[in-house]
């Protein structure tokens, strides 16, 4: 693949996704790196990435999160801005994340509140963050067991996605992240989702990814706040955080995207639902969930009691297609149970 | 005087401020008061106008912070947060100040990233923050000394100024308030700057406030982000918050708008100067300030080295009239010693 470049038009917060095999490599060439730059990362990945970035920027400070979404919270959040101060940091001077969703997630907060907001540069290296976190504008910090509960909008000035850092990727992860990619494939298109179902996924991995950052871009366009449309993006992932909660918090647990693939399951009309398992299983992702029912209902709805206490549940009756609709909790249970047979 | 409206026109971001005698007790009529809402208040706010808000409310929580900048920091915002969603509040709810630029910050913050954004009404209590704090959506913490700067843009819904809140202020904080009315009559509107010069400013209170506001809201209007005209509205406080740092701090020290006040005076053609001190020694403010330039300087370099090194100075040659133009910390100390003799 070569130079791909998406522009995500908002505005006066528009800016452009760069995909791009080597493109980390030219990075001090696409973004503004003669400045104080202040890197955001997590012990989780591999130092190579960071050191790639860091040797190009004028002046650098590296801050080095220990893996984790437990890490993701306020303290982290404080120790990144009193380091920013300390590194001397002014409002013309940025903050770049290197990383997963973690990284990115506090990264990018942090550059929204440092001096009132400073720019912030985006470089995933996970399939998960490439495709779904490193757009929309969504930054955010976790408080009190509640996931995102502190954040704000603030859009990048860029984000650099490097398939080449995909190589350090375990598999596990990389099907991780497929699973978003799935998601907006089964909701948006059709045909993407057909070339799911013809396999070798591994073989066609930038396409992917370029794909559903297409589907992604035109979603947040029309819905950058999350009104509406963006709603559709939680297709999967209110039983997935249900999930998530009761069975990805435990040692070897599942991971977020393992956990979205089993909550999409429930959503979907029988013949599609028959379709995605076979997708699934070709990309090594889970199709049987071990969670009893209640527990998962008890994580749902703890979850929502923050969010709002009625469900908008997104349905998949047709690939390519979504329906929303406002679904009871005892709806959601039963769907559950008959996919998992608990 | 009446019933007083003030838009403040920011495209989606929108408000209107409204200048009335008793507003407080009818602010269900122009804020949406029928949910969820979190009072942010301090320890210094008679808990009679928090109740009036209060009892107003379909259901309502206090957070009342312990009074002092010293508490306007990230613990204080974690508290909050917690609180909020202890509370059970949801997007659709709101947060309301009630009481100087303390709790106004610090509840603009908490509105600004709960749930990535939620509503804000400001109800002012003191002149300081009814003319100055209450307009132009910039809500802030301090953080490891540094004043404001962890924060968000993020603008209040509507903000209720009630004069008659302030008949429980001291005096010497009416004083304290009205050192930023000065400040912008001083530089925007000659003839708002004869009228404190003519006296009696006790006796017309609402009129200043008013004034205050419409050269306020004319400013931010045209510079929401503070990249141009906005720094005018920094006229003396390069200076007053060298001062603070000096002066403000130790028991019985002096007050922000005191500290803008001696600020100011350095600032101004020997004129302006004279007519300058005159209007502070009609109001009680101070016009002679024992701290020493080198403490002073040492101050202002400090709080610089966060916001950029170089200084830019506004200055005031003409009544009603302000020039900016960048300083050398040399002429910025020559002038402090010159008017304050040390």
């Amino acid at each position: 693949m070569g130079n791909v470049v998406i522009p995500v038009n908002l505005g006066a917060d528009s800016y452009e996704i760069v995909v791009e095999r080597g493109v980390l490599r030219r990075a001090g060439e696409i973004l503004n790196l003669r400045r104080k730059v202040m890197i955001v990362t997590d012990s989780g990945v591999p130092e190579k990435w960071v050191r790639t970035l860091e040797t190009q920027c004028r002046e650098a400070d590296v801050f080095c999160l220990q893996a984790g979404e437990m890490n993701k919270n306020l303290d982290s959040f404080r120790a990144v801005m009193s380091r920013m101060l300390a590194f001397g940091m002014r409002r013309g001077d940025c903050v770049a994340a290197v990383g997963g969703g973690v990284p990115g997630d506090l990264a990018g907060f942090c550059a929204a509140c440092y001096m009132r907001g400073i720019d912030f540069y985006n470089c995933p290296t996970t399939v998960l963050s490439q495709v779904d976190s490193s757009i929309g504008g969504k930054t955010a910090v976790d408080l009190d067991g509640i996931k995102n509960i502190v954040g704000a909008f603030w859009q990048p000035k860029a984000v650099l996605i490097d398939p080449d850092v995909l190589s350090t990727l375990p598999p596990r992860q990389v099907a991780n992240g497929l699973a978003e990619a799935v998601k907006m494939a089964l909701c948006f298109d059709a045909e993407e989702f057909s070339r799911f179902e013809a396999g070798n996924a591994a073989g066609r991995l930038d396409g992917i990814i370029e794909c559903a950052l297409r589907i992604k871009r035109n979603v947040v366009e029309q819905d950058a706040k999350e009104h509406g449309l963006r709603r559709a993006l939680n297709f999967g992932h209110t039983l997935g955080h249900g999930i998530e909660a009761v069975l990805g918090e435990r040692e070897n647990g599942l991971y977020h995207g393992e956990c979205v693939a089993l909550g999409m399951l429930p959503m979907c009309a029988p013949d599609v639902r028959l379709r995605l398992a076979g997708v699934l299983d070709q990309l090594g992702l889970p199709t049987a969930c071990e969670a009893n029912a209640p527990e998962v209902m008890e994580a749902v709805l703890h979850d929502k009691k923050a969010a709002g206490d009625r469900i908008f549940a997104i349905l998949c009756e047709k690939a390519g297609t979504f329906t929303e609709r406002k679904m009871a909790p005892e709806e959601l249970a039963a769907r559950y149970t008959e996919v998992f047979d608990h």
